[in-house]
């Protein structure tokens, strides 16, 4: 199990303009999870309530990610989101949320873990997130996510983060809100002197930038008419990225670019159901089919 | 001289976050002109007053650009525009229009013009759209501009225009309101079945999807990290990619798609500063540079 993950298992409640769907699988560390495995081994460690369903772990456990880093807790609740999108499936309202046993998470990594070489900090707490890279013993590669909350509330913990990890993976009005720069590119570049090595903004249904010293790059999602779902598409571009980068066992720009198109194309999967549905039918020889297409696409 | 256009000629005020330029060349057919001169002949036709100085026409001119079309209306003044953007410089306030001399423009083409075989309808009324291609002798290829305001008051014109071009260019909020469809990759397909050989959905800062029969893809915008000023963008990405057609006199779908990434990096340039300022001091060699470095961008 070459790559790790520590990240959010939630239960969704999904409001789209036309269905709702109450009580499914959510979270970061699920969706990353559940996309990086068509690509590498995983494991996903996180932390769940007594509500959370055997059968919900074995999803996962039959996809051959190793389940064993989830922490029942008992007495608890697992972390509970409902949310509505808007008409344009792009912007959404949080509706509630329940941290639950969230709240007090705080992981130890099982001897086994803290010798992956590929890791990735879903989006929590910079304090957490730090707590779990204080436990690793010389990861190749650290990626994390992190969100508008943890800028506003842990500043400075979420700076120290940003010296200690190679990629940073945010969305672009977390970009804007990090380094109070308007235009993307400039935003970008902002992040990249704060610490990582990388750094990936995600434009939602605009696809993705990728900055480091020497390369800036647009790359945009993979255009599909079925949206049905958005939720975990940033995630899910996170599993399918890493997921590539830890089955090539490298990061050259080469292999960051092409694990870039693969987060798309995953991304652009997952949307397109409720939940992990649409990965569930699918094969890593889809995913290769429409990764070329989309390199088909690009090339002019 | 292959490539003709029909639409406005412009005396714009522009208000960004950071500076006010009043007085300064605006218009649709004056930056699809100025941005596809780098690539093909262009007659340029529209109408101006008494206003418009004989350095604003010398401008184009001097770009080889036939400015004969330009007629001037005695008495009248220039259509004039003056917007407000916000800090995202991508939306932006009308807080002055004056259609003045455009009002009652119903253009009149010179035999020679007639016969342009490339022609591109910048943004007018459908019914002005379609006198204008009512003179033309056998045209090789008609792409139309539209906006928000014919949607509205004159759709059944518009309705008429798209069966009698050939391909559309619009931006997406156009294209929702024209489909009412939210999912722009629908709503692209859907602009498609009402009569264009092929649909161009431009996204702003986000870039450009294409749609026909055969094809469905996506161009992200060129990452500038100096946007000054993004008045004149779309007809500029016109120009390049109506210019570059004109050029290979072809429009064959790798023409075609070559064609929109030309679009794409004139658009990026003409950004970077106020008004033509910035293509001003650009030559055919820059701009082939930075589609050297937009393809390598898109390469993995």
């Amino acid at each position: 199990m070459s790559l790790l993950v520590v990240g959010s298992i939630a239960i969704d409640s999904i409001h789209t303009p036309t269905e709702v769907r109450e009580n499914i699988i959510g979270g970061s560390a699920t969706h990353f999870s559940y996309a990086a495995s068509f690509f590498s081994g995983v494991r996903m460690v996180g932390v769940v309530g007594e509500d959370w369903q055997a059968e919900h772990t074995q999803l996962f456990s039959e996809r051959g990610i190793d389940t064993t880093g989830i922490e029942v807790e008992k007495g608890g609740k697992t972390f509970r989101w409902t949310g509505k999108y808007h008409d344009n499936m792009n912007d959404r309202d949080t509706l509630e949320v329940h941290l639950n046993v969230l709240e007090n998470f705080s992981p130890t990594l099982a001897e086994d873990a803290t010798r992956c070489p590929f890791v990735f900090l879903a989006n929590g707490s910079p304090t957490t997130q730090l707590k779990v890279l204080n436990q690793m013993t010389g990861p190749r590669l650290v990626v994390a996510d992190t969100m508008d909350l943890w800028i506003e509330i842990e500043r400075d913990e979420l700076m120290t983060l940003l010296n200690r990890i190679d990629g940073l993976v945010l969305n672009d009005s977390e970009a804007k809100l990090l380094t109070q720069e308007e235009n993307l590119v400039k935003a970008g570049q902002k992040v990249l002197e704060m610490g990582p090595k990388f750094v990936v903004l995600k434009k939602g249904e605009h696809g993705a930038m990728f900055f480091s010293k020497s390369e800036t790059y647009v790359m945009p999602a993979f255009p599909t008419p079925h949206v049905v779902d958005p939720t975990g598409a940033g995630d899910s571009f996170a599993g399918g990225m890493m997921g590539y980068l830890a089955e090539k066992n490298d990061f050259d720009p080469k292999t960051l670019k092409e694990a870039m198109a693969y987060g798309t194309v995953v991304a652009s999967l997952i949307v397109e159901d409720f939940s992990m549905d649409r990965l569930k039918g699918a094969s890593r020889d889809e995913i290769d089919g429409r990764f070329a297409q989309y390199r088909q696409m690009l090339t002019f």
